[in-house]
């Protein structure tokens, strides 16, 4: 038996409706599958923790979620914290920065049923591949002098060892799908870090004969998200590049309720973290009415983190076929509820 | 009578062939206004310039076109140079750095006879106000170590001044047209510049009571771009975000070939330059089939900047007549070539 001890942590909002649901789904999954099993401790961390307890986790809470094979988080976020800049860094950011998560898989792909906003949109599916650990989320930076003279400088890091660790995860990717590589960079407008993105990009393509790469500037690669996403693999882009194509891409499937992504642990130190991309959603909250698909999605891709790419595929199938059925969401077009969803989504697990 | 003495930059690709159409269209338009005269003065700098010459611009060219009343611009770019960052940094930016063009200009809006690439897109009609001279696009940084321990730092810099400047001009524009005010973000994970960014925009929010502001961070605005454009009114970027907005704005509009720009000079000293969104397309240079629209409506945003707003909302009106009766290049699917097009709007101008 096969146990996975998973740190459950829902968060805000949206994310306290469909946890409970994903998890339902990995149990009957994992009933399915016979000889795995998943634990799960659950965890309030949040911005309403912050709210009550004045931070986001416990001062150990690095040390806890360290005990767990992996994370399944739901969303951050609270109204009435957005101007307060250290708590919404209190949570994700640490975990992905102290569990050495290093990348971020973000796939987009045309779901039948769901309308995406394009009108005539061809058949599309890709993976973003973000670098997760530098670039230009880094800590460094400040501000100097006072009233009309202040400045503040943020400063962007670029390593050569994170950014050939992503790119290489980007070709190894690309390898085992349809071997086309695109990397965002902005060397026109960006003069140091964006010219190094592009060496090293260069000098590992040397490496990856068989793959059939392309540079795109940001701006001419978001507007190609719009006007032509069939024409993309992978794509790998910078911290800042992948947060902003991720949420493009999610658009350009109809919801960000149903886009997944998963914060990996390359180095097997730390746990990972499976995070849907959409947010707490506060303008939904509490109807009953949240996707459920982007959480569950998620927990499609940690099943392939885990090696059941089987298990994964299948539940993938059920997802599409269950909202190409018409059980969806009203953002997605639908009138259903969250577990109305979801509850299909089991009942067709068990038929399995 | 009122000479405008332009500096007439077509750069490389279809800048070539859009530009001498422009150029046609100011005539015929300062001919139907009488009191009005373009003086022009053609320049070669561009990418195959360099190629010639080693250098995008004669050692002088700065002086040179300092002496002009504004710079008239095509694109620039080759694909010969795509590699050689300097060459692309040695004409656009230069230029919007020496003659202080710290505002960008970029409207945006469904035109009716172009398809939006959106299924059902309501009407919009939007304007980026993008910083020009400073943040990401700064030229401080570097390199240290070399092979794999090489770190390439980035620093992004913004001034409580160059942050205001934009902010003031975009609320200024905001009260002119819908008061409606949007700032592009990403506080909740670049720690110092977009912190600092949100407190400069709170700051003035308080000046302009009569506007109604927003602050969304920027991977979320790039969705709403593609989901729901009609909420936006004035957005007031970064220089980055400001990038990727506009070029994300002229997909949704449906062509990069009809988006139209200007840098702007606040403080008279230098002449302002107009160029539109666009690239140099070298997939469709030569073949006669640019879309000649982005140029033109760029000539109208210069005469916009000249006082003349009246000239130039009539310009805007024949655009977008010829465009809704058909007269189109094959970008927003049309079979018409550019030169066809342009003539049906100087056909148009004289019958004013
Ligand atoms: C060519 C490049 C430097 C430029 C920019 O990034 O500003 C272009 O994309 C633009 O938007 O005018
Ligand atoms: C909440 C925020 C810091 C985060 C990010 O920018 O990485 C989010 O947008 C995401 O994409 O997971």
């Amino acid at each position: 038996m096969i146990t996975i001890n998973l740190a459950v942590v829902p968060g805000d909002g949206v994310g306290k409706e469909i946890m409970p649901e994903a998890v339902d789904v990995l149990t009957a999954i994992a009933e399915v599958h016979g000889g795995l099993k998943f634990q799960y401790e659950w965890y309030p961390y949040s911005c309403e923790y912050y709210i009550e307890h004045g931070k986001m986790m416990d001062d150990d809470g690095i040390e806890k979620l360290k005990n767990h094979d992996a994370i399944f988080l739901g969303a951050v976020g609270n109204p009435k914290l957005v101007a307060d800049h250290v708590s919404l860094w209190g949570l994700l950011l640490p975990i992905r920065r102290e569990f050495e998560q290093v990348i971020n898989i973000r796939p987009a792909k045309l779901v039948k049923g769901v309308s995406s906003p394009l009108a005539n949109p061809s058949e599309f599916e890709f993976v973003v591949v973000r670098e997760n650990s530098e670039g230009e989320y880094s800590e460094v930076g400040g501000r100097i002098h006072k009233g009309p003279d202040e400045i503040a400088i943020q400063n962007a890091i670029f390593t050569r060892k994170g950014t050939e660790r992503v790119m290489e995860y980007a070709f190894q990717y690309a390898m085992q799908r349809r071997r086309h590589l695109t990397s965002a960079t902005k060397s026109n407008g960006i003069f140091h870090s964006m010219p190094f993105w592009d060496e090293v990009f260069h000098s590992m393509t040397e490496r990856y004969p068989e793959v059939d790469t392309q540079s795109i500037h940001i701006d001419a690669l978001s507007a190609f998200f719009v006007s032509k996403p069939h024409t993309f693999d992978v794509i790998v882009a910078s911290n800042l590049f992948g947060d902003i194509l991720t949420d493009l891409g999610a658009a350009v499937m109809g919801s960000i309720g149903i886009a997944p992504a998963a914060n990996i642990n390359l180095n097997g130190k730390y746990p990972s973290m499976f995070e849907p991309v959409h947010g707490s959603a506060p303008d939904i909250f509490g109807k009953g009415i949240a996707n459920p698909i982007g959480q569950i999605w998620t927990g499609k891709m940690m099943l392939d983190h885990f090696g059941e790419l089987e298990l994964g595929t299948k539940l993938l199938n059920i997802i599409e076929e269950v909202v190409a059925d018409g059980f969806k969401t009203p953002d997605i077009g639908g009138s259903f509820t969250t577990k109305e969803v979801s509850s299909e989504i089991i009942k067709r697990i068990k038929m399995l």
